[in-house]
């Protein structure tokens, strides 16, 4: 079970298409992405739930605004789209291969709608890879919380301990770690430890150390 | 009703105590800062509370991992004791005099604990003019949550829209605006308003103006 968008797809990726608006995309980027986490966060908290795929363009807004960037309607919306392309990591198809040719089911989890999810994994060419897409959209709220985990062991009527959750988010680990299932977290960029909630089973700093942890 | 950290006691304060140990005390506050908010947003979305005075612990204990400051346990229990001495905004305590003076209830609604509350408030000078320090830890969980704000309707006995709440954070005035509250949002470093959610009544960028508003 996998987080998809800073998991398996690299958002530092957006930077080229913001990249034809500011000469800073990286700050631009930076912003987006921390807004559309604390809105998700807020709307969940709030419970004024509203999909990803708006909150993504609330958090473009506020991020335009922030770095003086101003867009038209149709390069806003380009832009927002861009979601829909955001590229794999140079690892993640190769895991997904070695995993399916093992028949271990792979499936994704994601704060995503299920259409925005199901077109960047197929952009990315991994979609065949990926048995089930679960968003957060089905519950109305978002990661991490425990009924966005639950959705994982009631797809697979199974117990959570029965399934491992791959993300490369520290509160996401925390969060399906307190929901009881087994998580790997893939501290790509080699932050400390979460010191608050349940800590994970295994952390490794790419995908490629996945495949020799799942027995 | 007043928010307290980041409100009326300006958290940047705190780097005179972080300097002690890092030459870096901006950046080591700012990771304490965000992170203690992050913890707070995923205790809630979690259903796993913990109080602000432990989350303000583990938070630390993350930035100094992060920052690359080690501290022994006195140093460290010395510098998370440092929010009970959080010093007030220089027009803070000018600004609730004058409502003071006016007739004008003035309280807090906080993240913080009750005792952690007192203690700055005290130490700030500003505690003989808050009439009550209404606090999430009767609620176990963290703003933007709505029960945090219904804490100050039932306190009052009153409906929302009798009160006005001041804050700087866009995420707890928006919360607050969500839950019926007139909302003053003292965006102190000119943010861009934040695109999700309900909006503030008023925004300012000093609580100077605070006094006039309130009629």
């Amino acid at each position: 079970m996998f987080d998809l968008f800073g998991t398996l797809l690299d958002i530092a990726s957006l930077r080229a298409a913001a990249g034809r608006h500011t000469t800073d995309p990286a700050a631009l980027v930076a912003t987006w992405r921390e807004k559309q986490l604390g809105y998700a966060f807020a709307a969940t908290i709030m419970q004024r739930y509203a999909s990803f795929d708006e909150l993504t363009e609330r958090a473009l807004e506020y991020a335009l605004a922030r770095h003086g960037v101003a867009l038209d309607a149709a390069a806003f919306a380009a832009l927002a789209q861009a979601w829909c392309r955001v590229e794999p990591y140079p690892e993640a198809r190769a895991v997904l291969e070695e995993l399916h040719a093992r028949r271990i089911p792979c499936a994704v989890l994601t704060n995503g709608t299920r259409a925005t999810a199901h077109a960047a994994m197929d952009a990315a060419g991994i979609g065949t890879l990926i048995d089930v897409t679960l968003s957060v959209d089905d519950v109305r709220a978002y990661k991490p919380d425990p009924r966005v985990y639950a959705l994982a062991t009631a797809h697979y009527e199974t117990t959570a301990d029965q399934l491992v959750f791959v993300t490369s988010n520290g509160w996401d680990a925390t969060g399906a770690a307190e929901a009881g299932l087994r998580v790997a977290w893939c501290n790509r960029l080699g932050a400390p430890a979460e010191t608050f909630g349940a800590t994970p089973d295994w952390t490794f700093s790419t995908l490629a150390e996945l495949p020799a942890l799942v027995a």
